[in-house]
């Protein structure tokens, strides 16, 4: 018979066993950690009606969305978890209580053009927070402790958590009579990092055609860096010059004042005035993340502020604020870099039990008991000869082997031998569970992040 | 501005949070069930190329596949999770050790009628083990231990795994030279439950052809009934007149040989010779579920043993084992039909904390010091009067409501409000916690079935 290669299209993540339990660590520590802040888990369908899905219009990401009919039907595959949020709790705002708080992690698509670590199919795990005509900045003033708890749980040790507020932004540039070319002043202010503060000076007045003395103010203003007190204070220069300016400055105020008590070191916060986001919809806090000793990567968490969620299905105002991790390109980019730990256990048992007579009743039993205290447990019941299952443990990293053979039988115990030390001992299956578990109890909690 | 309606798609399962939690729940107890019994996740593309995904030819569900074209590419979205394994495994196969057991939870999408419990998209929830070549028997006397502690951890009381072997029957048919009318009378024997055995009879002799003493004997056979020991002695006296059918016999008496071992109560388990499951690739061990007590629910979870998985895309010789749970339809009629429990915490968060002054620093400390001891934490925030906060936290049936007051910050301690008894009481954040982990100890683990 003509065999079909059995490819995997590109742009698409499919990861062999190894890597793969790593990347559900990673979905476990996001569920765990979103949920410990009161947020519920929400699924929605991937197929939405084309209608519906691309209420906004698409803009740029219109060509990339896979559309298709079926039937009658002219369907669309999701390409974030936003607009399909606002269409739940537009459809559903009867049944929701405000706040509503949900967490989503779940694949998105978008036909980009194929390129290394670009991907068509990728999963993005989002959190927002949704109010019913307010919100309160309380919300926002939290987010920076949840996206601290995400990736500290996760391992990351050295990453900065970047924030910003468009009021600032849009009332600095108000009341520098610059709102109309706010858009592109901070386009060109976005590339200091890349080319410098020099060459974006030149860029304001040659392209952004601003005044020099104007594009001075502009990059004197983006140069205010340092602790959050001396951040806010050069700040407080600026107030009473435009109320949507002194709001801004307000609400960011409020964030900093409660990063303590929400347990968030200020070693990984740090106001940034340069942060601007590039939708046009967040209109309070922003946020980015970035991994400091990778800055090349980008940001690997964002989000902020937005006044009004579900404006093309429903009039009621609903604001929010939400950010959102693109796990499957921050797993890409942290595999690349060599960045996750070898600590997890990613074998598919805790215990691999070998049965070297013909009847396996009780290597059967003794797996049973493993199973039952909790000891992810495989039976290996091939006619193998010992070399050969012994390598298959090998292969897959197992952290024990249980032997049962006609000693062990007439003894009623098992032998476990631990295959990082090599050592061997015969003992009951009951106690095996717990030697075993003690001894993996550090690696089951390991980080999945070096 | 004009809205559009934000529906979703007939077909499509959308919960609401509350049920959403019981869905959660089901799929954590799956995935930590199939865990325990050494199967590794996987998670392969929802999209496909078309060629690969339909290399076996649609058959019936040709019409169903959601197929549509992307700039030069052909693509389907996956119909089940078994032909992307096939794919996966033979792609894969140098990097994979065999036998190789992987479980898949994945939505799957079938263009089926719109019909009230038919959905379009639906979760699978799947395991296989593969063996290269071979796989020893063993492994399908392992399937019924680990649908048993599926179900039995669901919390599922009443159920009975239906197990028989489709060499048995083919031998059978063979022994009686009706090997060529086998689809037809297995597919007329199907009916014994619906319609009883004089009609099936009747089915047999007139529209099968079958000689009144052919259908007799396929009748005789079906009605042997009784615990294992019994319809294996009954089998016995087939012995010797068909290999297949004695190879059989053997498998069988294999399986119900170590249940015991496997932990798996005989109650629980029945050799059922009618079972022969549609698929005609299962050669060895065949597997139905059923609800005892919702026998019009059908099979809830079956499978069964296949000898060559992958043979569109590969030469190799790849046996297997497995079976698969329709999770989306599974829920669907839990739901229907009142089965999930209340007992399980629906609410997005275990305790609510109620900031009741101005500044919120020791509400937010004490939010902080609950989640870092586990409980699942949410900060009101919102400037509402007292009533309209209770009766969020009321709607949303949060366990514990936490008070922060000016009494209890001069204090230094948070009130506990358990909104089950109405009782309130003062304690440091830290006692709060324990007490709460405590109260709700029982509550998280809880089963999801009634």
């Amino acid at each position: 018979m003509a065999k079909i290669s059995p490819r995997t299209l590109s742009g698409f993540m499919e990861l062999l066993p190894e890597p793969q339990m790593k990347m559900e660590k990673m979905m476990s520590v996001l569920r765990d950690t979103y949920s410990l802040y009161g947020f519920t888990p929400l699924d929605t369908p991937v197929i939405e009606s084309a209608q519906v899905l691309l209420a906004k219009g698409g803009g740029d990401t219109e060509k990339q969305i896979y559309r298709f009919t079926k039937g009658d039907s002219d369907l669309a595959l999701r390409f974030d978890l936003t607009v399909p949020l606002a269409k739940y709790v537009a459809g559903h705002y009867a049944d929701l209580s405000f706040p509503f708080r949900r967490y989503q992690i779940g694949k998105v698509y978008r036909g980009e053009r194929a390129q290394r670590g670009r991907f068509r199919e990728f999963y993005q795990a989002d959190i927002d927070i949704i109010g019913d005509g307010k919100l309160d900045i309380i919300n926002e003033a939290e987010i920076p402790a949840i996206i601290y708890k995400t990736f500290s749980t996760l391992g990351l040790k050295k990453f900065k958590i970047r924030v910003n507020n468009r009021k600032i932004l849009n009332g600095f540039y108000a009341m520098n009579g610059m709102s109309e070319k706010a858009g592109d002043i901070m386009r060109t202010v976005d590339k200091l990092d890349k080319i410098g503060s020099e060459k974006v000076r030149q860029l304001l007045i040659d392209e952004v055609k601003m005044f020099p003395c104007k594009a001075d103010n502009v990059l004197d203003f983006m140069a205010i860096k340092g602790d959050n007190a001396y951040v806010l204070a050069s700040l407080e220069r600026y107030r009473g010059m435009d109320e949507t300016f002194d709001k801004g400055l307000d609400e960011l105020a409020t964030v900093a004042k409660y990063l303590a008590d929400f347990g968030v070191p200020e070693e990984n916060f740090a106001i940034d005035l340069t942060i601007a986001r590039g939708l046009d919809y967040y209109t309070g806090t922003v946020y980015e993340t970035e991994m400091t000793e990778h800055p090349e990567i980008g940001s690997v968490c964002s989000g902020g502020r937005y006044d009004n969620l579900a404006e093309y299905y429903t009039d009621k105002q609903l604001p929010g604020v939400g950010i959102s991790i693109g796990l499957t390109r921050l797993f890409y980019v942290l595999e690349e870099q060599g960045l996750l730990s070898d600590d997890i256990i990613t074998a598919p048992c805790d215990a691999l039990v070998l049965p070297m007579t013909e009847d396996m009743g009780f290597a059967v039993a003794a797996a049973t008991e493993l199973r039952a205290n909790g000891v992810r447990t495989q039976l290996y019941g091939e006619k193998k000869k010992f070399k050969a299952k012994m390598s298959y443990a090998d292969k897959l990293s197992v952290p024990f082997v249980i032997l049962v053979g006609e000693d062990e039988i007439a003894e009623n115990v098992v032998s476990v031998k631990d295959m990082t030390s090599g050592k061997q001992e015969k003992m009951s299956a009951a106690a095996a569970a717990d030697y075993i578990n003690q001894a993996l109890s550090q690696r089951r909690n390991a980080p999945v992040i070096k």
